[in-house]
């Protein structure tokens, strides 16, 4: 189905569109499309979207015709649109490029391309070896047809042993095995989230959350997070939920994504007790909680608290194993899990089998994985804020005690036309407003420090030289027609 | 979030729940409980539905508030329903029970249940020897997060050489691929059926694509099969897409799921060439592709007669290979391939890479992994024909071409009680109703044929010995508490 953005929403969208930073500008036409395409090439404009009539995004925009026509011939020439008489014209993926899980789109040879889009690591060494020991495991496997909607009973068991020893007893039948965690996500919202119900993020938060809210035509408040200070306010996050009375509330209490902030365990027991009197599903994403560093505690599950099954904790294995594995769960009550799993059946029947035992043994193995990928962590984030204070001293940032990324307040609204600039020298990166709703957040940008300390340095590096290049000349963002942002 | 049923809506679903074949009969509240059981244990009632009021459903279905109140009781006795005091009540799973990937509740232990639900083969051997080579394929992935969205292209490249082979050029580009073939009708589905647009399907059709366009509420038509026929009446098929003008259609032309029938090649080009007229997607579900028996031709497939991107192939691995695997895919236009991957990724973010090696190295053994499997099926189909010939002769079917089950004409409109009682005797049966709206098919059964012969003979003498008890005795179609259906 095609839809269609109004001239009014992408004007919103586009934000300062022509005023890049910089004492020179590009001609207008080439601001607003070079504008567009990095609209695109972060996903906040989808694929296949109608755009407007010319002369409606020229009024929205309050410029002149000209200016439009000229921007979406240069768009069309990029093949990032597509028009036809009479149809309109709607937005297309280029030649030779590719959707990457990011949401970021990718020249298809990104060899050369430092990605900070993406906020995970390579694999463990253990890898190999468990997915050995799977495929010895598979004959007691392969006399049914294999579908298992909950997941393989000792994949949960070892899920719920997890929970357990982290303080919240919970039975295998508490846990569904997903394809993800963002797959555990998507299932809780079908079942959770009718079509114009309210729910609560925090903001910033994780784009694919808000891909997946705005697929169930959600209404979308949020609760803005401090960058500079602890992150959530606790009177504010309360009272949004008092006065919203959403649905449902989705937080990332554990090294949150992206600002890396840790929720402190009073807060838990009060965003609880609160969502228990506002009748509000609390879904808790712990796609971080393996990852703290320097030994930094982390406070008790958010379910511990949780005393009317108010709570449906989310997580997965991609940040502290592999992402490649596509191995996640939801941690509920037991009849919530069988409506989930009956849910399941109409979407995707199951997940794999040999994966969840390739699971169960990287699971046996946690302590050794996870102490690694934590050092790991560790010291490629200590060289992210070396290289930071050294080439770009001007932003700031709170260095996280845990989780794989740092959220950073640039010294201007430049977000996206940063991205844009540093597409040209090599690095990818997801900006702000990715991460917020309708252009906010351009004084911020993400950087996961997931990729070896050399590639981490050497990122910073090109940024720099492009931040400092956005302040001097008067060069478009753009190169035509080789590259796409 | 719990949605309701209507006393109305109810009535529809129970149809004759009073009239259990047999002369005698249960009191009317044991009838009635064992009904809205059938309807929960083959999922035609969702898990977490509130159930009308007492009164309203004695009005409904013209009874006394009495009989309702007896039924409701001992639905909760058995712990189909649970009552909380001003929130009404509501449906949930038994203990002991788990809910399988047909759709329907299985108690957990059910090592003693021959399984005709699931209409799904157990693995290949070549299954392991394909798991350990993937092992050893894996280095080459580990490097990087491991999300690929549209699938690891060394698969998309044999898929895409696949549809060639049969006669459809196809680039990789055209490939998607997904966790299985329900998953790429859901992922087509959320990106072509808004809320609300009319959708074209077979009936009797496949249950989860009832379940997945239900959950996209879509405004569901249907074509009409004809059991004893060829299947599809061109002229109606083409005259239904005509008046309806559907956003979609979906339809198994291959040994279709449940009748079996074969779709022919001139049926295939007109219903191409209708849809370009209506502006209809025609979505063609070809898991069953693979199988054709006796050495039966296969048509050429649909997308051959495409010349307008009407038509999106769906597939998977799961009949002629393994359904544990859930490895499917998506055959459409490449700009279409990028859309959805670019949905996907709010969905679920890539298939396992793991998973994805193995399907790359059963591929390279198609031939002799499919020779074997349909050689399989055919003893077994004719196993399966001979046990009915002698047990229940007056049951009418066609013997399928293909496929892995059979359509059966039953000699009453008893399929749902006959699928109660027969789990009596340790045999789950998919009833008729299910593979359609609201109540109908009460005189077929669907029979799949992809257990050992041993077992469908069995299978078939116990549902023989519960066919003639419904006939003969007072005997109440469930026993409590131990059994559900």
């Amino acid at each position: 189905m095609t839809t269609s953005v109004r001239g009014g929403q992408l004007a919103r969208l586009l934000g300062q569109w022509h005023s890049l930073p910089g004492r020179h500008r590009s001609p207008d036409y080439a601001a607003l499309a070079g504008a567009i395409r990095g609209l695109l090439t972060d996903s906040r404009l989808p694929l296949g979207v109608r755009l407007p009539a010319e002369r409606e995004l020229a009024e929205a925009l309050g410029i002149s015709r000209t200016t439009v026509t000229a921007a979406y011939r240069s768009l069309r020439e990029t093949g990032h649109l597509t028009s036809r008489r009479g149809a309109g014209s709607w937005t297309t993926l280029p030649n030779g490029h590719r959707v990457a899980s990011s949401g970021l789109w990718t020249p298809d040879d990104d060899m050369d391309m430092i990605d900070l889009g993406v906020a995970a690591s390579a694999a463990p060494v253990e890898l190999v070896p468990a997915a050995r020991a799977a495929a010895e495991d598979l004959p007691r496997f392969l006399g049914s047809a294999g579908y298992h909607p909950t997941g393989l009973m000792e994949l949960r068991e070892a899920v719920a042993a997890g929970y357990t020893a982290r303080g919240v007893p919970t039975s295998p039948e508490q846990i569904l095995i997903t394809s993800g965690t963002q797959h555990a996500l998507d299932l809780v919202l079908r079942l959770s989230v009718p079509a114009g119900a309210t729910v609560l993020v925090e903001s910033p938060t994780y784009p694919n959350a808000l891909a997946a809210l705005s697929a169930r035509r959600a209404r979308i408040n949020t609760h803005g997070l401090d960058a500079a200070a602890a992150g959530w306010d606790g009177e504010m996050l309360l009272g949004a939920l008092r006065q919203t009375r959403p649905r449902l509330a989705y937080v990332i209490p554990e090294f949150q994504n992206p600002t890396g902030h840790l929720m402190p365990a009073d807060l838990r027991e009060r965003l609880v007790a609160a969502a228990h009197a506002t009748g509000t599903e609390l879904v808790v994403d712990e796609s971080f909680v393996d990852l703290p560093l320097d030994g930094t505690p982390v406070p008790p599950p958010v379910a511990v608290f949780d005393r009317h099954s108010r709570v449906v904790s989310i997580g997965g294995m991609s940040k502290a194993y592999w992402g490649g594995l596509r191995i996640g769960w939801v941690r509920a009550s037991a009849p919530l899990v069988q409506r989930l799993a009956a849910l399941r059946v109409g979407v995707d029947m199951a997940s794999p089998v040999l994966e969840q035992l390739v699971a169960c043994h990287l699971l046996r193995d946690a302590e050794t994985i996870v102490a690694a990928r934590r050092a790991e962590l560790s010291s490629r984030r200590d060289a992210l804020v070396a290289a930071l204070g050294e080439y770009l001293p001007e932003w700031r940032f709170t260095v996280p005690a845990g989780g794989v990324m740092l959220w950073a307040e640039l010294d201007g609204p430049i977000s996206s036309a940063l991205a844009r600039a540093a597409e040209d020298v090599g690095v990818r990166l997801a900006p702000g407003p990715r991460f917020g709703l309708d252009g906010t957040l351009e004084r911020f940008i993400r950087l996961p420090f997931a990729l070896p300390a050399d590639d981490l340095r050497e990122a910073v590096r090109r940024i720099a030289s492009v931040r400092h290049d956005l302040d001097r000349a008067a060069r478009p963002a753009w190169r035509t027609p080789a590259v796409i942002a």
